[in-house]
């Protein structure tokens, strides 16, 4: 391994959670804590960070409002999906020099004793990969939409931040089922990339101010799955164009998550029903965790369509583990393109 | 036939929509025509009503908002289901004397082609069955609760509406399939029917002050599946209940048939999404039309239940075809106790 200036063999920096945030996080909610890298006693493996995940969901673990998974304690250190190598080991099953899915969090360096690291498969391609495509992300993306959605060919599939790690790959699997495919994205390069990269066959700016117009344009067919990632304005733009069996797995509201007194988007849950009731709606809310059990068939079918060119993958990566906050604070506001991943290591 | 005194061989009494309600219905919205009964002529048969159904899903059609169904034009004559009897027929396919299943609405007589006719089965017992636990509201109960809640044994079902049409069955078929029942009704009363004669664990008072208390003490394992039939104040306080992976079939919405501007209910919706999510809660709206080809599976089964004493239907049964819109107005204050039928003519 090389040395880089943001590597230290003997200190191990880790971001904490400083304080809970009230709506938006800023760079005061983090701060940045060295202690010396610890030794590996028997059975356990030192990890180096390679690649830090930085995903929406880690903003409802800075909050204690009640969710599906535990709050990261204020002065604990942030959570999240890592590909890490083993840089000492005193374990049987792991080497120097392994690569490992890890959950080690913002921090340089974890002491683990191998429970619930994965080695990664050759096949990956880029290691980044577990976090993304391969990853969670990608397996969010493929079980949400074929297990909720249940897209059949010619339907239209409407998915907002379509560029996103999510986004971007269930619009690209729709495009395989035979769907026509409407993305959401903020700003026209992130449009004109779905459309020209991913081959959506369409992409709507909602911070036009026509949005709901132009998105009832672009779907003038209706829609018939709509995979919630967002929620907020976009949801309302997109509910009266539900059509009749519609189906609306949630994944993620990103459009809450920085909400104070009251969550944004439109207040008119009597509507919504009225509406799922006439046009036999089915939501469905879903956490990829239940999902475990299938991931063998994602990701053989998903390596399958990457390594075939059908799928393609867009990271944003950047550098040092010091710019999480900064990148995850842009990540909530939507300032991202792509896969949103910090190089905490060479790799 | 015996001729009673709101029965006229002569004169057809026709209830119209005379105007659109805004807000509950009055009895200005509709008004009584009379003209003489017709002769059909040949490939007609001549229908008399005998039975005329009463449904929450009529408020619906008084307005000219979109639905799933069109509207009754200002002027037209009520719509409904109907059991007849045919008094007169130059149809080869029907005798006078032949009761059938019918949708003559809120009319004394109809002639008809014999399109949309089913001849009733002698298994109903009574023929204004037809019209309820055998009918379109033991119908819906059945699918709804089956094909979209799956309950399952052990599991807590709750029901509003607990000993209307539709509830009523739901509960009985959840205790069937080995559920905890907890239903929701209004006033002590009904409360007490629904544990004693229908065998529900317990029954709640949703006019109490403290009912989202009692509700949550009475569903004290949460709840799994929740057959929404009312909407408003009780889908609010059923909410904070909903187990992870609830069910939550979407039948109607009573509480917002009557809705002036706004629909009543909790402006949640954003709080609703953020909890599909986290509890990966499914809800789905659906109409009993869609379910016609599994219609014989139903009336199999639930024919089987009935002749068993297993399913207990209470009927609400009103005289007299001119007293269907003040019973109607009742109907949507929860006024009847059981399935609300007119008997406009004898059997």
């Amino acid at each position: 391994m090389s040395q880089s200036t943001s590597q230290s063999k003997t200190v191990n920096r880790r971001i904490l959670l400083a304080s809970r945030p009230h709506g938006a996080p800023t760079a005061n909610n983090f701060k940045i804590d060295e202690s010396p890298v610890p030794t590996p006693a028997a059975g356990q493996v030192l990890l180096r960070t390679v690649y830090l995940s930085l995903d929406p969901y880690m903003r409802g673990r800075m909050s204690d409002a009640p969710s599906y998974a535990p709050s990261v304690e204020v002065g604990g250190v942030m959570v999240g999906g890592t590909v890490s190598r083993v840089v000492a080991s005193e374990h049987a099953d792991y080497k120097v020099g392994d690569l490992v899915l890890s959950y080690s969090g913002w921090q340089d360096y974890e002491l683990s004793d191998g429970k619930g690291l994965t080695k990664l498969d050759a096949k990956l391609g880029k290691p980044s990969y577990a976090l993304g495509v391969l990853g969670m992300p990608g397996f969010t993306a493929y079980m949400g939409l074929l297990d909720i959605g249940l897209p059949q060919a010619g339907e239209t599939v409407v998915v907002a931040a379509a560029t996103g790690a999510v986004g971007s790959v269930v619009g690209q699997i729709a495009k395989i089922k035979g769907c026509r495919v409407v993305g959401i994205a903020g700003g026209a390069d992130k449009c004109k990339y779905a459309v020209e990269e991913l081959g959506f066959d369409a992409c709507v700016d909602h911070r036009a101010t026509d949005f709901p117009q132009q998105l009832a344009a672009a779907c003038d067919k209706g829609i018939d799955v709509y995979f919630e990632n967002v929620g907020g304005a976009v949801f309302s733009a997109v509910l009266p164009l539900l059509n009749l069996h519609a189906r609306v797995p949630v994944c993620g509201l990103i459009a809450n998550y920085n909400a104070t007194d009251k969550p944004q988007g439109p207040d008119n849950l009597p509507g919504l029903m009225g509406r799922l009731l006439v046009r036999r709606i089915k939501m469905q809310g879903f956490i990829i965790f239940d999902y475990y059990h299938r991931y063998l068939e994602f990701f053989n079918e998903m390596s399958g369509w990457f390594a075939a060119g059908k799928i393609k993958f867009r990271e944003d990566i950047v550098d040092g583990l010091e710019n999480a906050p900064q990148a995850f604070i842009g990540l909530l506001e939507g300032k991202n393109f792509g896969k949103l991943v910090i190089r905490a290591g060479d790799e």
